[in-house]
């Protein structure tokens, strides 16, 4: 059975409508999706990246997240002809690892949780395939690189790219 | 450069006189290293396994473990010559994820901190080597699985050992 690796924030987490919210909350500010065409928030607004690290390191950020549209029935029927794993970015916010692990255990509780990776360096990571919108972890990894579309990775050319969970299903299913 | 994982618990943390200590305590009892020999705790009391898994369970466990003997010197040798990835179980107890991370802070700060990988199933791992205590994790494992000597171990005969922390070095540095 070949197995995929799939990464949290941004691909199976909807972590973008919050970080705007408490981002525009605490600088009076009204950033849209659309600033964040070609970005992430840190580099649309360098002078603040300490502070907005800092809404990462919060314990409960990552808690109360959406959960990204088709996610959970896609990766449902994904289960049948592969092995599933969740890997994700953890050490780069240790204080979000309880939230993290809550919100997994309360948005997917069919997957298996021995099959939770938090790590930081992704090319420790053993899969065929690994779904993440941060093209930084496909170089190194060793398997198949596929790109899940977000606001600050349109303009990367170089990945396999799947739109949204209906095109992953395409892509392992069809 | 080759890559080896290294497991935490009976590896390079040194829990068994805490788990001795922890469980004499509770249960007014005596037990020795020697009564270890060829058994986990859990096995040598199965009609205790949830009390003793609940020790475990403690957000703080795990943060108070002495250092395995030699194990911080011989992973900095290993550094000039091998990539070093910590690799735990640590889905297995949840809780005890900010225990295990400033555990490792504190006690091998000159590891970098995006080569900890706190997982379940560990054939997700992409190393040459795991040095580990549980042979459970060897037969899925894609690299070479060398046991580390631990009481509960000392009967496995199918596996490559070493017995403490100048054997590592000798295994891999000579």
């Amino acid at each position: 059975m070949k197995r995929i690796a799939i990464d949290m924030d941004e691909v199976i987490a909807d972590i973008i409508p919050k970080q705007l919210t408490r981002y525009n909350d605490t600088f009076n500010e009204a950033l849209t999706l659309k600033d964040l065409h070609g970005y992430k928030l840190r580099h649309l607004r360098p002078e603040r990246v300490e502070d907005i690290c800092n809404f990462y390191r919060e314990p409960n950020f990552f808690r109360d997240l959406g959960v990204m549209k088709d996610s959970q029935e896609v990766i449902q029927e994904l289960m049948g002809k592969y092995e599933i794993f969740i890997t994700t970015a953890a050490m780069e916010y240790p204080t979000s690892f309880t939230a993290k692990y809550e919100w997994l255990k309360e948005h997917f509780p069919f997957l298996n949780d021995l099959n939770f990776v938090f790590c930081g360096d992704k090319s420790i990571i053993n899969a065929d395939y690994l779904i993440d919108d941060n093209v930084k972890h496909f170089p190194n990894f060793k398997g198949q690189g596929i790109l899940f579309t977000s606001p600050h990775n349109v303009n990367e050319t170089k990945y396999v790219r799947v739109n949204n969970w209906q095109e992953v299903r395409d892509y392992f299913l069809k």
